[in-house]
């Protein structure tokens, strides 16, 4: 397994495959690495013949008053977990070199980004866009796969694979959740083992809701109604968004179509989310 | 010489030649071809084993109240053309394939698109390097050839190409001027004989300004001045703007580094554009 820093040596090593006829699955992450990361990781280990493997805190994505700089790192331990898996490549780069002081290009995906998380955190997915279209460019990889705990980020990161006609293949993995239900998320690191357990409401909501849609029930609203009952009874939850959209559009939802249940939310000063499909049976 | 259409035909044969070992050199153009768009082509053949040319008129780089229902189309004329070079392939997709209804993925550039024609022409670039990444991601180029008339749409491109780590060069093509001065344009066509005669003010400006500066000028504003007192002359020419700046980052320019003199101007409905390169001798 190979360390790479530079975004040089990167692209040289991407053209190099290609060339070599390898196939090239490809895992960003913002490292600190749980095992929703090493179960997309085994993902691409099977897809392909050379796993790429990406570790980047991405200061575009976070706003001014958000937990960049304390945002958890654990560069070793991370690379320890990855060499289990094994990936061929982790590149690794500095800020500055992925992210210049002179950078003025901008991706940007309207639509899919505007409600949910992308009205409460502007800029964000921005970004994110930004820096995974930097990320395509550098490690050229066949297929990406992405976690569908972000899902308004799957869901940008597909629509400008699309729009931009980027040769990849996006590959979402279902959530990995904690025997408990806690959506695994490196940000639980900064959970309390009392505010760990607050934090389980969400994840139940969003069970309960998926109860009553599988029973019959499919309006939106009462959808919503259900898991908000769920999340009242905890009171150190600060609500940011419970929305049910289109599974596919993220807008509106019809009761005929398949929705997403989506949730964030304050746990102390910890912002989670979680989601979940309630697929349309007919 | 293989006339493409769709996107996805021509994404499959670029990532044939990728594998084939052939470097690709790619000239983007709006068609209705003339001895620039075909100095870049003969630039292109010479410098790679595959030579692929587009033909989109881009509607996204287009204003609502500009010249895109009525720019000049000449497929099969511009295919003869090729054909002379020759090119390998000759990208000309639909307006609809390039640009689906859905589109909601745009790259934007700022700092080099805020003055000069980005300031006239908002949206413009934004349409321009939006076209110019999927065209790169369809066609994947080694290298790209730009012209320098459209010098702001060079210096966005490479910009874009820089920050977004698109594994592409980019060369620039100095301008192609007709015998009299006058800079090579597809819009030139719009022209009429009388126009035609009065747009030969700004090319002339423009010389003016070099041989002042030649002569040891480097006051921007004196520059601008002895250029402007040319265009002065025709009460024909409605001035858009007259700008000298920095030759590389567009920005406010300084007597000690390398200028740009750059004018628009409207001859009768026609808006133009033309530069030189005041380059600094020291």
């Amino acid at each position: 397994m190979e360390l790479v820093s530079l975004p040089s040596e990167m692209r040289r090593i991407a053209e190099d495959l290609r060339r070599r006829d390898g196939t090239i699955a490809f895992v960003p992450t913002m490292g600190f690495l749980h095992d929703g990361h090493l179960a997309l990781m085994r993902e691409g280990r099977q897809r392909a013949s050379v796993l790429v493997v990406s570790i980047f805190v991405n200061p575009s994505q976070f706003g001014p008053n958000e937990d960049f700089e304390r945002y958890p790192r654990a560069l070793q331990k991370d690379l320890e977990k990855i060499e289990r898996i094994p990936a061929d490549y982790v590149f690794a780069p500095d800020t500055r070199a992925m992210l210049p002081a002179d950078t003025e290009t901008w991706v940007e995906v309207t639509g899919v980004t505007r409600g949910l998380c992308g009205a409460h955190r502007p800029g964000h997915f921005r970004g994110v866009t930004t820096i995974v279209a930097k990320l395509f460019n550098l490690v050229q990889p066949h297929i990406a796969i992405f976690g569908e705990k972000d899902f308004q980020q799957l869901r940008a990161i597909q629509k400008m694979v699309h729009d931009l006609n980027f040769a990849v293949e996006i590959i979402p993995h279902p959530i990995v959740r904690e025997p408990d239900g806690l959506a695994m998320s490196s940000r639980n690191a900064y959970l309390s083992p009392k505010q760990r357990n607050e934090a389980l409401a969400l994840s139940q909501s969003l069970f309960a809701a998926r109860e009553l849609s599988a029973a019959g029930t499919r309006d939106p609203d009462a959808i919503v109604q259900a898991a908000r009952r769920v999340l009242d009874r905890s009171a150190d939850i600060k609500l940011e968004y419970l929305e049910a959209v289109d599974w596919e559009t993220l807008a509106k939802p019809s009761a005929h179509r398949s929705m997403l249940l989506a949730v964030a939310a304050r746990v102390g000063d910890t912002r989670l989310i979680d989601n979940i499909a309630l697929h349309n049976p007919a």
